[in-house]
């Protein structure tokens, strides 16, 4: 490496590292062209320095490989905070003015850019959607790792370089993340390149893998399948050297295993420089750099304290900034010189625009699979299974553009969905066995048993511009609420960017439910997803309670095709009545909801005395046998089937885009009659979506209430009073005037619960009338 | 080893094998006293025999090595659906039966103990609560290694043996529970035997640590800060000889270890056999044994396939069950000779039913801390920073019976709680710096960035009879919402076993809270675990929102004193009005909600005109604020002022132990006059916890609507609609009858948050006029 080239890196650090400070403490004065006062100072210093500098090095030194070598390259800063860095390099680049031009490059710019930073109205201090060139929420930590692979997956001349903090490293999400190489295919993938930033301390404390002795930490990283390059010191100078040339030999050793067909050892760097380096060494004689001390504001009382200002100035000006900026505050031109060329550079890769390279998903629509139905509910079919078929040909019409994949935790069989293994197989590049199933070099089915890499590899492919879906047991989708949570935030906030275009949906299917765990019983036993999800905001995300097959068809059709949101579809792998036939079904998913006339002897057109609503698989089963039941014991009742597929229907059309004007509700629920309402899940939720209702005060759900064990489907429903039986009891409890025979009616159903409740305790299976019950 | 004792532990694990084959298929004929008939397998085969033979190997061993030099073992069974290996060596111990006296150790018994298996009525497929031994649920996978470290803290004598599956070993949390070893301290605390259990698949796939090539897996696992010895084959002779060999080894080098200062490299074992290991090698010509395919139940058409019945048979025969029980099925004389004594028993190690353990915490009482108040909102104090000092008198007082510990990720002291290291220091054997503060090799704190870590090291603790705390951000609690489900349900079955004796609940302080998030921004904010919380079962949960230091105190206090609960407290850590003294606190928070008189105009009489409800600091605030500008500016309107620190408080009290009745609520809330109810989290909760009530329709709701970003506080809550003057206007929009000089009001507030809004944008701040507000 010249060393012309190496104080070109050096100069175009140190105008980074100014660019950060001064975001964190500056509201004007930005080029220091008059002595710092107080009154340039922000009134609120928020923001942090320690892991900044750090950052820097790595985007200049990687802006300078990029030059030389004409490389792809997508960075994912994983350090919590790492906003001033992205931000200062975007600005330099050109990258950040060009994306926002009220920000442009000369010292007004340069005063926004400062100014806006942690400040009201301005823009948050972690990487977020607001930064160009990013696919990763620097907040929560946990990520990066995850979402460098998933971008990686089919992008063959993609490096994506992924600084994982060594604070991050700790979290359980990253620590697994390391294994993700041996799913990525050398050929077809990209690179992953991780720089593991050892700058020794988290908020507090010191972090873990800073504090091992060196052969642990190498030993750690080659069992993670990597071999490590190390890049460790503090002077400028030699650490600019050094850097220069691990990068070469790190891009060498990424192109020789390009052709490799076995999982190679890829290459990483770890990367081990004081935190806050560059910055205050020491601050009211208490050291500072390198130090813990350095990870949000080095200097809090430059407001207040003269001294403060005076080494902030002193600072500051370390940097030199008249060298690197012209006198209107723009880079120098030979700072240019070090800036790749177009989307080359890191702040306009597409890739991290992904709606810029998005091609629609071809999708082979649903009628080649749905199950066919002449008589309501008198064929069976396992719906996931048939839905496994349609996302087999999924599989085979984007076979060519390498833009689909399935993940899931071990679970794609046991949901079902293994049709898609008569066409493609399981990513896989460890070490295989004769004995092996599906395991290929080349699939579009990645499993592996870590619900958080799942999802992390899922948002890196699907930010990136592709298409994807997540299959996961219902219960343990929860591992990754807290993941959600963050992409459902950064798809609000990428909503709100003009620049940024639309990404494909995250697609949930959860299969494996509440209602089908005689497997596993009580631990696996939680429907409340879709309460955590409901949080969110309205405009990202949808969940749908398919019935059957045909209607999961649509649905599936529909989230597939869908951009900008999380869906979330929860649905029976268990043999399951065929309701609605495809033409029906449709219809009945475009509406979300919707009185099942045939199933109904209300007539549509008088009021019913009851009506009868269901969400959900297990409910809709239990609801038509409760209505099979009423109209042999009570034929006289008239009695209306709803059913919900959509549940964003039932909120108002104020809360929700999907919502329900009210006189659609009422005219469907009634306004005054009683309504037994069998739901998938938690009931409560069904109240806080309907409390506003004219007929709410009507509505009696029956729901999961948290009773299980390992037992019966059966026995399940019974537990937690949603069987057929129950629901007849409620009806007859809540509609007046039924007379005598409702009296007998309820002693009946009563009695056949307990019947059914000891036969199953008895025999250990549900009794076989329940699984032939058939519709009409 | 004399060949002998080998003989025996085969004889042993032959017998545990036998149970556990018979549990998943019999029903009746346990002794195979007559030749197999359909009749004798169960209708439903739900179990799990792949990882069984393994478990059962290991914990034959292990009674050896007990015997043989009187350890104090734990056992922590990882793999998932492990209990069938559970329940037939705690039968054969005897343990079972001590605990279960409907099950004894003979043939009747035998025949019960595989009936209730995975049978409706019965008991789960998983190591569960139901098993003695057991502090961890072999449900959701990922946490035994944590749980395993949770209990050796402060167990000097004890020996945690941990078996790590090899899916298990793939997740994130489990991942990263390979460091605790960092935070152990050889002398004060116990060891953990890391058993990494590779039989090569899950459910459908190998595994990946069982794909790698030796080298890479000996890296990774020396790199976590282990020396691994290795158990591979499949031959049980060699395997017996090599298993006792290496258990030796391993516990002669604990001992060893015992003596030392600085961290060792602890050892463990890495067991390599075969999944479904002396199962049925191949069922109809496809390999089964050793393969994914012995996952669950190797021969699936035992009821209706003869040949699967006769290899079944034969099978089962291999075990020579005549030689392992008598004619009456007790387990043979020679058997109990391997048997460790009494409490030395792992199906009777006190450790694992922790009541038996727990001694009460001694508290400091909170009048020594409690902050003077004269005035009611006159002084400010911040909460957690007070809390701070509660909990630093409790380490101390505790200090001795070294039963108390607080967890956290690297937030204790961003949460203000850093008077604890007035008396003691973070627990640390890693490597450390002289810059480092508080970092000790005794102390009662323990950070690592890793919710999932902190959470699982606590519910071990916990499990095993001690004390503790968890302090986190609120928004990054949910990193842990799967495994809050799993303890929830843990303690849900362990409160129905008479058997299991209360242990201390687990206590949540969610601080650095979504109105307190300056520094970060919209990453950093989310409420909902309080909703997430509320699915689970009302005996178990409760959640606190202390709105002042003194009534934190008085919550902490009593949740710290609770038992089998999980307590979630949520509280701020910045700068608040100090609106109760101490009387008022623990009379305020003993009725969880009521009237503040002295904030109230309705005279404690006559109804009001209107309820201002608060719960949650910041909602406290701004309704005492917005009372005060109706207090000016309407004088004559009556104002009452509820508050709520127990939201259990809000729901019926046929829904929770703490709900209200009616009339209660309906004193409070009045039945027909509008109530303006300030939340700290989503408020549609509020609405699901109060639907029923008489008043419902006239509650009108503010809260945390998912708006937000790096800005500040007084900004977030004009953002989100929960500012004071938001709140006058609510008042003024739903009080009928004020007259022109609302209207005046109405666009005089609507001025004021303008003008707020205005001057954020402009200086950066909240105007001063907002922070110094006081009450009155």
């Amino acid at each position: 490496m010249p060393n012309a080239d190496l104080s070109l890196v050096d100069a175009y650090w140190r105008a980074a590292n100014y660019l950060s400070a001064g975001q964190i403490y500056l509201m004007d004065n930005p080029l220091l062209t008059e002595p710092l006062t107080p009154e340039h100072i922000k009134p609120r210093l928020l923001g942090h320095w320690g892991t900044t500098p750090g950052l820097n090095f790595i985007y200049a030194h990687l802006n300078r490989v990029i030059r030389d070598r004409d490389l792809d390259v997508l960075f994912v800063t994983g350090p919590g905070h790492g906003g001033p860095a992205l931000l200062a390099n975007t600005w330099l680049e050109g990258t950040y003015s060009e994306t926002y031009p009220d920000v442009p490059r000369d010292a007004d710019g340069m005063r926004r850019l400062f100014r806006q930073f942690s400040f009201p109205g301005g823009v948050p201090s972690h990487v977020a959607p607001e930064v160009p060139g990013s696919i990763h929420e620097g907040g929560e930590l946990g990520y990066s790792l995850a979402h460098a692979f998933g971008a990686a997956f089919d992008n063959p001349d993609l490096i994506v370089a992924c600084v994982i903090g060594d604070g991050e490293a700790e979290t359980g999400p990253l620590a697994t993340s390391w294994h993700a190489g041996k799913f990525l295919n050398p050929q077809r993938d990209g690179a992953v390149l991780p720089i593991l930033h050892l700058n020794g301390y988290k908020i507090a404390n010191p972090s873990l893998l800073a504090r091992i002795p060196h052969d642990e930490l190498d030993a750690l990283l080659r069992g993670y399948g990597h071999s490590p390059f190390y890049v460790e010191g503090d002077e400028p100078k030699a650490m600019h050297a050094r850097m220069a040339e691990v990068l070469d030999q790190v891009v060498d050793e990424i192109h020789h295993i390009k052709g490799a067909e076995e999982r190679p050892r890829w290459p990483m760097i770890v990367l081990r420089s004081p935190k806050g380096w560059t910055g205050p060494s020491e601050v009211d004689g208490v050291p500072v750099e390198n130090t813990w001390r350095a990870h949000q504001v080095p200097l809090a009382g430059v407001r207040d304290n003269p001294d403060h200002l005076r080494q902030l100035e002193t600072w500051l000006r370390s940097y030199q900034p008249a060298e690197l900026f012209d006198d209107d505050g723009a880079p120098r031109p030979e700072l240019a010189a070090l800036v790749p060329d177009g989307t080359r550079r890191m702040g306009a890769t597409p890739h991290a625009n992904g709606g810029l390279l998005l091609r629609e998903l071809k999708m082979p629509g649903i009628r080649a699979h749905a199950a066919e139905v002449i008589k309501h509910g008198t064929t069976h079919s396992e719906p996931t299974r048939v839905l496994g078929r349609m996302l087999r040909d999924i599989v085979t019409l984007n076979a060519d553009a390498r833009s689909f994949r399935i993940f899931g935790p071990d679970e794609t069989a046991s949901n079902r969905l293994d049709a898609v293994y008569e066409v493609t197989g399981k990513q896989w590049q460890a070490e295989t066995s004769p004995v092996d199933e599906h395991l290929v070099h080349d699939g579009r089915v990645v499993e592996v048993l870590s619900e958080h890499l799942c999802q992390g590899m899922l948002e890196g492919y699907l930010l990136t511009g592709r298409h994807g879906l997540f299959n996961c047991y219902e219960a343990f989708i929860h591992i990754v609420d807290s993941m959600f949570n963050q992409h459902a935030k950064w798809l609000k906030t990428h909503k709100k960017l003009e620049w940024r275009r639309p990404v494909a949906s995250l697609n949930y299917l959860l299969s494996s439910h509440v209602w089908q765990q005689d497997h596993n019983g009580f631990s696996h036993q939680d429907p409340g997803f879709i309460d955590h999800v409901m949080n969110k905001k309205a405009e990202v995300v949808r969940v749908y309670l398919p019935p059957d097959t045909n209607t999961l068809l649509s649905v599936a059709d529909h989230c597939l095709r869908s951009k900008d949101y999380v869906n979330v579809i929860v649905a029976g792998k268990n043999e399951t009545p065929d309701w609605l036939d495809v033409d029906e079904a449709i219809l009945h998913c475009t509406r979300g909801a919707g009185i099942w006339d045939w199933a109904s002897n209300d007539d549509g057109i008088e009021e019913p005395d009851v009506v009868l609503a269901c969400a959900g698989d297990a409910p809709t089963v239990e609801v038509l046998a409760a209505t099979s039941l009423l109209r042999e014991h009570l034929p006289s009742l008239r009695v209306r089937v709803v059913n919900v597929v959509d549940l964003m229907r039932l909120q108002p059309d104020t809360e929700h885009p999907h919502g329900m004007p009210d006189r659609e509700f009422d005219a469907l629920f009634t306004t005054d009659k009683p309504v037994i309402f069998a739901y998938h899940g938690y009931p409560w939720l069904i109240h806080r979506l309907t409390y506003r209702r004219t007929n709410h005060h009507n509505l009696h759900v029956r729901g999961y209430k948290e009773e299980g064990t390992t037992t019966t489907p059966f026995d399940m429903l019974v537990l937690n009073d949603m069987d057929r039986y129950r629901l007849v009891i409620d009806v007859v409890d809540r509609v007046p005037g039924l007379g005598p025979k409702a009296a007998r009616l309820r002693q009946h159903m009563q009695d056949q619960r307990t019947r059914h409740y000891n036969w199953i305790r008895e025999h250990g299976e549900d009794m076989p009338e329940i699984r032939d019950w058939t519709w009409q």
